[in-house]
């Protein structure tokens, strides 16, 4: 595999879907902050830049730009669920790691988890 | 529709493709930043926090959390590919419009987008 072989994938895109999570868990960028940071040291990323934004009466948003692409999380705590997205480029990085810690952080009861190549041509 | 149906999607997540962009449009921060900058306006929606990330000797990264979702771009200039996701929540923002200010703005030849409903229980 090298890297004049264009039919090789670009991006390893996980986007997971946390279902039946604790509604405080969930609801606040003091709540969810900690477990992302734990989340991210667990699959070995390499993070940029943080932001955080936090929604009234609840709900939070968080982006963080790690070198091998992007993590993404949004809370709908009414609901119970949190949506994530963790998108990849190499083989350093070991998302479903992070996917352990997010699901025992939130509590979430279900989780369910696609992967989408990036980067295909045709 | 109410607050009350659970079986309403929560956000609604697009996926792009950009494919056969001109390397030299795609390469920099510098180059994509006035274009994505461009794209979020035209999208009406409403950024919270920027991040840019500049990787040698070429390609870029950017992440911009919204008070809708986020937008998250990665490119490969050799391979004249630029990534985008535009998750959203609501109705106000239109991501249609984005994609069409980074596709002429990134010159490209083809563009694949996919849309997933995210937060649908079951």
């Amino acid at each position: 595999m090298t890297d004049a072989d264009h039919t090789v994938p670009l991006g390893d895109h996980y986007i997971v879907e946390f279902l039946g999570c604790e509604p405080d868990r969930i609801a606040t960028v003091a709540a969810v902050r900690p477990v992302l940071e734990e989340a991210v040291r667990a699959s070995k990323a390499t993070p940029v830049h943080w932001a955080f934004h936090q929604f009234e009466p609840w709900g939070m948003s968080a982006t963080v730009l790690i070198t091998e692409s992007h993590i993404c999380l949004h809370s709908w705590p009414d609901r119970g669920y949190m949506s994530a997205d963790l998108f990849t480029c190499g083989i350093r990085m070991e998302p479903d790691e992070a996917i352990a810690v997010l699901r025992e952080g939130f509590r979430a009861t279900d989780v369910e988890v696609s992967r989408l190549l990036r980067g295909v041509p045709g």
